[in-house]
């Protein structure tokens, strides 16, 4: 069994850097709090006896030896990254977590066939820069390094020159390295483990996902004395885009979810109607062909709502993933722990995207959830309890030293 | 007749300060390009004779003096601000104008028993801080002093603390001036004159408005795990409050407008449902009963929109004026100026707010429009001719002569 408090302490030292407003954290992918973070984790891993690697994206790999040199490793990853209005948890508890089972590991003096590798990947959010899970998508081959690079925040400085600026970009080539297996733990981000009252999740698949980024075109003009029938108004087609999107996820319930997070508005002055409207709208479900289908039927209906305005659509796809359905064997593997420890679990779909999604595409992948209170994340009020970090620790831990065999 | 090339001449070294990205400009009120327009206006206004005063709103008013030391100043006024992609001739067309009316005057010798005072006011866009035409708000008692300090800018700077950087706050006690008469020429903003192939828009009255600031309060949750029963959906709520604002707008044809131009949405993150979406309503119309039916139809629809989905919604006015009509008699006398200098004319109501507003609260005052092109302002490509510019200059300074008395 790992150490709950321990692995709590670990938690809210990692907290305190990058602190958000309201209780949580704000530490957005390469800002200077992500490096202070990164150096933080380094220094707990170092101390754990393991060894730093970097590849060229940012994201932190940890070694802990195995017995055979010629065993590929087991691979625990999670982000440390966070929303600009993040919890504790999101990400952290994955790789504090795996953290927590290898210092148990030391404890125990437990030695693995296989090498364990704790990795934290670089910008897993996708808040900063779009797509989510940019680092792993790299490092699986299905996203091009250069267009990673190019990526650009609000701001417009983009994911190469603010990985240079906080230092931390490594010289490993991105995805050299060979995976034996790999987990993830994370938090739920939904409702469903502490409404039906279980410790663990068993992630059998992820919602595969869509990010449209919408670019309405419009005609800046003066709000008072431009005419109705004279307006080009991006800002009504973009409204009429959000409530369209809205009836398209009600058509496929229950499984569906559509929203957007993002809108930008230019020029964005009280008096001009905007010239230019951008948002992204996430759409994501665990059918393929449902998905495929969203996102059609929302692309032809936002053409006709802009034609009727006579205002420009352009649509660019910044993130996708395919659902995925985790390895079988893997996932009775987490199952079978969570019973051999008397946690109470659950069959569960991950909502949300992972890095896991990535590494699904490398080697046999598989995640373990713990619940969160009220389903609440991407949101400072992020909260679980330290029993409910601690059960998913220990799961992971004994899914780990199986598959990397003692 | 004033000098078409000179005033040309000086509408263009003013659209050197502060350029745009499109050909237009970017000289928002309080802002380095603001201030260096200020002292350049300064310096034409000395080397035209005229004495600076500034007061606590950093409003410029350079007099030339009357031959009756008892006489009130007949006032010339607009702005030199413009909006963050604004046209080279909203507001700086009136000031500019006024100047070369006053040049002219020099060029011929010609005194006035009433002194002139050309204004340039502070803040009239409103891009940066609302409400707009706010130093003539507090200069004609509309609005307070302190409340207008108060003001904040998207990045949370204030007009006071924004005055005193850039060097601009007069010590001249807002309001104490007295005026006998207030002339604005502007370009209409609108579509009717080029329509009508006028030279001259004799303005009547002013379109009232309502800035109605809506603060929707959502529940931030992330856009994957989130399952659709359990959002807090501020930005569907501020959608269908778009709509609604359109429909209403819309059974109030043909003389209202509304609309939406400023959306912010908090945390702005592509993967989190918004906590908080800000986003200002401009309505207007010409007559009183309809803008109150407008204003109080749209808030009691909005609260329905956001009860329905659990949505938090507070509204603030941040910008009113009731519909403005013009006294008579300057009315007159600047259509029969056109007559006289064989301009066709027409007469028009502005659908753009002016400081002519709120002077029209303090003494006799009237407006001169001349056309725009496809009547598109508050846009980089806002473009007049140099004759349109020429005609109204002319109308400017016969009006402001037979009112100042030669
Ligand atoms: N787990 C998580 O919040 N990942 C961010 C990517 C996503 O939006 O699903
Ligand atoms: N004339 C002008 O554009 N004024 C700005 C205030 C308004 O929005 O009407």
């Amino acid at each position: 069994r790992t150490n709950s408090a321990r692995l709590w302490d670990s938690l809210m030292e990692m907290a305190k850097i990058g602190p958000g407003v309201a209780g949580g954290n704000n530490r957005q992918t390469l800002t200077d709090a992500d490096a202070e973070g990164r150096a933080l984790f380094q220094s707990w891993c170092e101390a754990a006896g393991m060894t730093m690697g970097v590849d060229r994206m940012g994201t932190m790999f940890a070694t802990r030896p195995g017995t055979d040199p010629e065993a590929l490793p087991v691979y625990i990853g999670s982000h440390l990254d966070t929303q600009p209005t993040g919890g504790k948890f999101d990400g952290v508890l994955g790789v504090l977590g795996g953290l927590e089972a290898i210092r148990t590991m030391n404890d125990l003096g437990i030695r693995t066939k296989h090498p364990i590798v704790l990795t934290n990947w670089a910008n897993e959010e996708g808040a900063r820069f779009a797509p989510a899970m940019l680092a792993s998508g790299v490092f699986a081959g299905e996203i091009d390094l250069d267009y990673a690079y190019s990526r650009k925040d609000l701001d417009g400085k983009s994911y190469g020159a603010e990985l240079e600026r906080i230092g931390w970009k490594g010289d490993e080539e991105v995805g050299a390295r060979k995976m034996h297996a790999y987990f993830e733990y994370h938090i739920e981000q939904g409702p469903i483990l502490e409404a039906e009252e279980k410790q663990i999740g068993v992630v059998t698949h992820v919602q595969g996902l869509w990010w449209l980024e919408f670019t309405l075109t419009g005609k800046e003009a003066h709000t008072g004395s431009t005419p109705m029938r004279m307006r080009v108004n991006a800002g009504l087609a973009m409204a009429r885009i959000f409530e369209m999107v809205q009836e398209v996820t009600m058509s496929v319930q229950p499984d569906a979810v559509g929203g957007v997070g993002q809108v930008t508005f230019t020029p964005n002055s009280r008096n001009v109607l905007p010239g230019k409207v951008v948002f992204t709208v996430d759409i994501r479900t665990v059918e393929q062909a449902k998905l495929d289908h969203m996102r059609a039927e929302i692309e032809a209906r936002a053409a006709v709502i802009c034609d009727e305005l006579g205002v420009g659509c352009a649509i660019e796809a910044v993130g996708h993933f395919d659902p995925v359905t985790f390895d079988p064997a893997l996932v009775n593997r987490v199952r079978e722990a969570a019973d051999r420890l008397g946690y109470s679990h659950m069959d569960i779909v991950s909502g949300a995207g992972h890095d896991a999604c990535w590494a699904a595409k490398l080697a046999p992948t598989t995640m373990i959830f713990c619940p969160c209170v009220d389903g609440l994340s991407h949101n400072e009020a992020e909260e679980i309890s330290p029993d409910w970090a601690h059960a998913g620790a220990d799961v992971l831990l004994h899914a780990v030293l199986e598959t990397a065999e003692v």
